[in-house]
């Protein structure tokens, strides 16, 4: 792969639902699909698509479009997909176990190898087969086992705390459905934010103001 | 409120963050706050957070600085948190369980006013009180109570038919766990999508390219 300097967030946030629809296209046994096809079930225009694949080298040939599984296999190696970053979870609520249930880790770069909770009423119970640590058994976990990431599903309060132990430890990742800040807590981290008050703000926002497009 | 014409997507998904920080301002008691402190606290411009305000016509004084309660209260009126929309839930898997009882509904304009799900196993049991009904009931409910939003908290196979139901039901406005287009199906939708598979990729990818800021 060529290119791939520094590659703009909006571009990458694309790549994401580029490789679920391919992922769906195979599923479904299409074979081949021309830019033009591609971007109308998007809703993307044809250039924007193009544009975004070439950051990356671009596929696909003039005339023919782009071969479904091929391209499906660039844009998961582009997204590192292969990787297994060793992952724990903090927080065992409705939440953490929802998260720790629902989403397929393997496909989508990770292993989730720990599942932490400090309340008395979670540790020791199973969540898809793994058993709730608690979090005082952190440090021992961390320095035996080298997770490089962690998911935190704990209220703003908890964080901070936690946050601390795990930056010490050296998780440097983070996937992060708290409140707390993270960035400008310490700048030399990763964090994706997943805030779910502020898309329900959002669309509150939004049915409030039909006009506002 | 004097203007409020067409807010930029990007200043409009600021604002819950603003309402969060200024909530919390509240709750440990800081009453007023500089357009700076503001900006350093959040990690923005005074700029950037001064023109975002003046698109609703601005509040504070030069020199003087936000009075934050008022602040607060006017953010939360412009998103519009006081409404108490209408709310169903559909599907009461893990995801949607941790939906349910983890938002605070009441609190960003929403009320949540039935669980549905097609399965026995879950259909008959209770979630923070309320009775996860079969979603063959779906007609039957939504004539009688007429929910304006609906919650998809199911598999991207599963969206299709209930979302051609809920469409000739009235429901417009989403707030969409799945996988599936929404807007591509009916334009006249307000879809707010939260796709953490997507996030998850997005973070992989981020990983795997740490030069890629």
């Amino acid at each position: 792969m060529p290119k791939r300097e520094n590659i703009s967030m909006s571009v990458i946030r694309r790549l994401p639902r580029y490789y679920r629809f391919l992922t769906h296209l195979k599923e479904k046994g299409v074979t081949r699909i021309s830019s033009t096809e591609l971007s109308v079930k998007l809703g993307l225009t044809a250039s924007q698509i193009r544009q975004d694949l070439n950051c990356f080298g671009g596929f696909g040939q003039q005339g023919y479009g782009y071969i479904v599984d091929q391209l499906c296999d660039e844009i998961g190696n582009i997204l590192g997909l292969s990787n297994r970053y060793k992952t724990i979870l903090i927080g065992a609520g409705n939440l953490g176990r929802a998260i720790a249930t629902h989403m397929q880790f393997e496909e989508e770069g990770f292993e989730l190898i720990g599942i932490f909770d400090s309340s008395p009423s979670k540790t020791g119970t199973r969540i898809n087969g793994k058993i709730v640590m608690d979090t005082t058994e952190l440090e021992d976990f961390c320095e035996k086992e080298k997770p490089v990431m962690a998911i935190l599903c704990i209220p703003r309060e908890g964080v901070h705390s936690i946050l601390e132990r795990l930056y010490s430890l050296g998780v440097r990742n983070f996937w992060n459905f708290s409140h707390y800040d993270i960035s400008m807590r310490y700048e030399d981290t990763v964090v994706e934010n997943v805030h779910l008050n502020d898309s329900l703000m959002t669309l509150c926002y939004r049915i409030s103001n039909p006009n506002n497009k």
